[in-house]
């Protein structure tokens, strides 16, 4: 039985090796990418037992993707399907001034059929921590249904709700975003959120500690956890502020940073940690993340409190 | 201008190297793939200037694939747009009992939008020849309508129309290509048609001769190519039989074989040999394309002949 | 709770792409590669969840193939330990006179020190069957040890126990294999031998059915399955025999065949198959085996059932 | 027709991936490489028909060269010959101390025996602009004799001639080059030069603004474009001066900066822009170049327009 | 002290993988190849220290040449040079009817200039063995001067002269090959020939047995090699003939499989086989030769001999 | 004969390309990697003739090591054996704050057995200088035996011999070192160590000429340099101090620097420099090895030369 549940979509990535075009591109890297898997993976990475909850097409495509999720360790528990399609992405990674950037393949995909229903709601039930984020209700109208379901009975059932806000702008504005996330805020205990996006799609003010605040009290969350890159993250926190410095890295793949953040700090409150030392493993596994390519934080618990306990040195040897 | 014009879909080929599976790939090569650009390209190379007609979405994807085809020297000259994602199959290459797969991820592809008017008819009205796929009418509506378009207004003009039937049962039905394509025929001057699909999806019987001429003298064909794998090809012209074997041949990858076996009939037939020539260099580019890894026969003149010729050993030096 | 449970080791294969050499090679390749983690996957494969036990450092290495286990599906359970290393193995493939070769690099693996007390033993008492092979006993005293009480554990559980025999002569003799071996087949209900090794390391004589009828009454097996490689395989079972020709095929990787077989003959007989039809799956999961490089059956139960219905063309699309 | 006709020798660029060095790789990368080729291609992603002229072995490796330059969208227009040999180059790309390092392999290659007589006139006398560089009157006295034949023709038909003087030490001392070039110069309209040539091999002195001030005057350009590496870029116009700084950029490949710069400042003149807007546009194509691998600027008019505007984020999605 | 020197002109080898094209490829394989060296590190795989003379530029490209073929045992000792390039060929390996090509870019290489005053003829009169081939004097005028120059140094201390006459049809025509190489033959001792270039080159008529005995008695060869490709070879020897059939092998790659043969030949002749026993060594050589990507022959002694002794399985383990 | 002679262990060097983890990665490049062949290759591309000795395993590993050796142009002369493994590294390279690591996997390898009777100790007696370093004696007890034996058969011939100390905290512990590496101290000539280990290592206090003070004249050496990393290094001889500051370089692997150091610093002593001059190639050598793969200083004296003369420039064409 799994401590944490996520539930979301996960595409195939596909890239061009080091900053070649897509253009030009011969071949492309595969890997397995969305943000609530990786938040699992995070999790299940640093001891806590997670599932991913989602939908494939029962292809070589969708096997390929549960398959190297469970490379990682976490239960990938797909609802299996012959309608609708493996999303896909895009990604070519390039320094300035050309930027990253990513093309979306993913509409009418499987998972944007999901439905309640289709997926065992004891494990939600059972879990201690239910987790999906933004992307989720973008993807389709079905979705969004079904996303307020399983946040609703988990929350019903004494399993605490955590959400990312995730917000992307390839997939809806602000204002839609706006409208369909803050319905589901009733049904949800842990607020993490993009300072940027408290601002620009939750149309906000303030600072960051007024942000948290406002969101906190406003909707009630018991936890808000507000993300500023570089700049660390806040967590307001049953009235009180908690903060931790972002650690320095060396970034070879930023995508999944935030993802690896939210899995530490679920699975280290899921353990038992307070808020302060669920931030600082939060903070360590997002620097450790930034070094690894792909989405996907492929760390381990020893290598996470080194981070926290500087003891990394250039070689080990 | 170009002596030779196709229209129809050309995708994105993403394929694991070897025999890898797609389930456990960790990189895919990439390939611009479709029947359409594969003719106008073998034509090309073997010096008929050739256009390729298509609609591609105005991204790197897009472009991919304009760009590979204008590598081999024809003119890509689709319409661009903001609307429909770019076609792609995963293949799977393999052996028996594996047997090479294919997984088409093709649905909502841009060119499923194209309608005629969006072509420079022009270009079509000038050429030799017209040419495009059963392929093409079976992925929209819209798609079939603008197929028989292009077909009629060809053949108005004076254009010689070509086509090669391509059923693909992971497509339609023989009942629902039957009845699409045969209304077709009218506009239709020159056949390529398996022996196979001349059975299963026009429900015609007999051998090969009997074949050839039902279709051509029931459905007013100047031209029938008959092909019947490795057992050569047949074509019927004006009540005559011309029959050529196929060429031994090691093969590498074997799509694209029946694409580059038309391409080179067309371009010998432009180029004013008889029927019986032009299937003597149809057949010895077929078998050329085959050891040649990717849909496309990136073949010379010089190297047709030699097969023609039986003049080639196995290392030159 | 896994139906089937396996018991052995599993080193990293490292070998050169292609036909290359080791003695040049500037690249390995790197795959999981273990007899009865093989065998686990292929009966997962075909719906019989299945677990792996074993021992492995808990380093990179060891999570590595503990990782690309549990990416086919089945639960890699193995004991983590700070002694003792990740066996390897280097393999070479290449065609006549060369011929594939392997440099094991196996000493001191930790798995050596594997003892019984250190599993779940419940797990063991509740499959349905219990599987090693002849290369775990050969692998150290304590091993052998261990096989033994697993063996018997099992057997006293009412788990039934099967056995590949596996004969490697580049970790013992002959001789050495009869002794040890001999002594496990009290415990053991199923065993699978390779007509090859009854005679070479067994010391019987006679045609396969004498082979297999032997060894079937002089021990007592349930059932007594007998490889002849590409000319099939016998079964005895109870006094009847049974038979299955081998399929065609076009081998890619060889290894890694016998343990398909195997994999899936014990699929189907938990699923209730009789030995006939668990004979045939078994063969057409070996031949698709040989298609798919690394050691692993990668495949589907479509695919075996197309096999076994020669439904299997040279492209599907 | 091609607004822009350029003129030179392209290679095949044969470089070890990352920083492996020559004399160790086991692979090299190709790639097309050439001066005129890269310009040509810059103008034509931004918009201007554009052709390469110039003369290719009639094998594998001219093709080559000729199909991926077409695949940028260029028209490659080259004579094809049965004598000489394709030039190449091998690049060994690494950081300081160590630096990047060429070996030319480019004597007689067969543009080195190209005449004027071979090409199409026409072109060049309807073209809007002709462009060469110093490289190509350095390869051979033939060439240099073609190079002016061209560059004069081009002139009396009112074609704007465009020349950056592209100075190679490993081609020719400065004193020879000083006394080719200036003799060509009469015929040229618009000069690109380094500051670093202009001192080095012009043998001129003073500051950015005199040198090029002295080149307007002295030998009468219209234009005369200053390139100072990092610092930016400086143009002389009709006795004005227009200045633009460098964008920051995080250096993939180096190689070809200059040809990007070049190609984009002369599509933006043709396309009726003033020279302070170009050689914005020019600013921030050179700075995109940077970030791409191989010598070719394969950007879109979209990406060079959010350098101008700043609107470049780290990752787009 | 080296048993065998061998001098001769030792290229890079640029192909890409599998069955691409040369025409499309995005990377070559990069290998040092050469007859001289071929048939030097045979040699030397087989116990026979070995030397190879030749003439090499100082610069990544050389050094790349001499550190590959040191790194398979023998001692490369080439003249260094600032003065000409380092000779390359472009291979497209393929099936029939494609068949394997190759593109020479081997004119003015370094080698091309070798006078014989710039090696060590020390080295070359203490030898057993001084071996050279047909392609050397085909190179330049300088160099079948040297190559004449060195036979007769070495004829004169008693070293043994071996020669492949190696004809290229894409270096000389027969009759310009049959001229240089007819008046080298006097100071040439053992002659290995393929029978087709005996026909065709030397204008010699009859069986293989009449080919070998007109060659050694009317030119006074002490032993005169013919062979055969899969057919075997022959030898003449003092009046007698001796004879082995080719051993059967899965062809990955084919060049070289002649230089394996001689070098092998050679190696035992000189640690005292008899001609018979000679001939069987080198056609296992070559056999396994056949199995392995390059041009040379990696292999070992156990190896040939269990070619010899038939003892090879299709995998070892 | 060579004039440098070194004698330690030298491993397979198994790593995955560019940060990929070792848990996840397919496929792993493969180098030779040993501190005392680093040591005798900087020396020997210098222009100092070097041998390495050493055991290896008789099979294609062993081979593999020596070959890679051998291209780089020593002479590897080890001792093969039958007995022992091929000892091997798996290394991950990653920035900060996960830290490049190293799996080793060198326990057992064949030369833990190597003793003095193996080795031509005339080769040691007539070299100018020996050299082995802190990890040899660490490897074995046996190890540590030869180790004394050989520094103290160079000794007594008068061949100087140094050590570099080289403390691996994966091996042993610093109080185990210094027992072990102070006895040898007696014969010992050159002593180099970094200033880091003479403080953890050999407990000694003070800055850094301190240091170099204490040990030169407490143990009585020679020479005693002190690596500082990117601050330089400083040698102590015969009571004078001579210095030089690190030079800038773009690190891309760091692993073997300071091999490159101590190469060049006893080739140019060999070459008769004097201590100020040695230490400039050497940290001029040492700042090249940083901009290439692997372990190994493939460099030449030219290179070395213009970053002494600090003549590189970016881009050299
Ligand atoms: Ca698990
Ligand atoms: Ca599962
Ligand atoms: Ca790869
Ligand atoms: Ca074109
Ligand atoms: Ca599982
Ligand atoms: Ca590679
Ligand atoms: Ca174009
Ligand atoms: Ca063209
Ligand atoms: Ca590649
Ligand atoms: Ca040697
Ligand atoms: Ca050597
Ligand atoms: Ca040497
Ligand atoms: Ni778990
Ligand atoms: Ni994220
Ligand atoms: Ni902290
Ligand atoms: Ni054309
Ligand atoms: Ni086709
Ligand atoms: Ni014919
Ligand atoms: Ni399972
Ligand atoms: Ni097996
Ligand atoms: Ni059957
Ligand atoms: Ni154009
Ligand atoms: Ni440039
Ligand atoms: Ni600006
Ligand atoms: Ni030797
Ligand atoms: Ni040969
Ligand atoms: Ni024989
Ligand atoms: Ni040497
Ligand atoms: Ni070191
Ligand atoms: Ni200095």
């Amino acid at each position: 039985m799994s401590d944490l549940v996520t539930f979301g979509e996960t595409m195939l990535r596909l890239s061009p090796a080091g900053n070649e075009r897509i253009e030009t591109a011969s071949e492309f890297e595969v890997r397995a990418a969305g943000a609530e898997s990786n938040v699992a993976i995070a999790a299940e990475r640093l001891g806590t037992p997670s599932t991913w909850l989602s939908k494939l097409p029962d292809n070589p495509l969708g096997r390929r993707v549960a398959g190297e999720l469970e490379r990682y360790g976490i239960d990938a528990d797909p609802v299996w399907t012959q309608e609708g399609r493996q999303g896909t992405y895009y990604l070519e990674q390039a320094g300035k001034p050309r930027g990253t950037n990513v093309v979306y393949d993913r509409a009418n995909a499987a998972v944007t059929t999901a439905e309640s229903e289709e997926f065992d709601l004891e494990a939600l039930r059972n879990a201690e921590v239910f987790f999906t984020s933004g992307i989720t209700p973008a993807l389709s109208s079905t979705l969004a249904e079904t996303t307020a379901t399983l946040l609703e009975t988990a929350s019903q059932s004494g399993t605490t709700t955590a959400f990312d806000l995730n917000y992307r702008n390839k997939l809806w504005s602000p204002a839609e975003a706006r409208e369909t996330l803050t319905a589901l805020f009733d049904s949800i205990d842990v607020l993490v959120v993009a300072a940027r996006d408290a601002r620009h799609v939750l149309d906000l003010e303030g600072d960051a500690e007024e942000l948290a605040a406002t969101l906190g009290t406003e909707y009630g969350f018991e936890t808000v956890v507000l993300t500023r890159g570089s700049a660390g993250a806040l967590a307001w926190h049953g009235g009180e502020y908690h903060e931790h410095d972002a650690y320095e890295t060396e970034t070879v793949d930023p995508i999944g940073t935030g993802d690896a953040f939210t899995g530490a700090f679920l699975a280290r409150r899921i353990d038992g940690d307070d808020v302060s030392r669920a931030l600082e493993y939060a903070a360590a596994t997002a620097a450790l993340k930034r070094t690894i390519p792909g989405d996907i934080a492929v760390i381990t618990p020893d290598e996470v409190e080194s981070v926290i306990d500087e003891q990394t040195s250039d070689i080990s040897r």
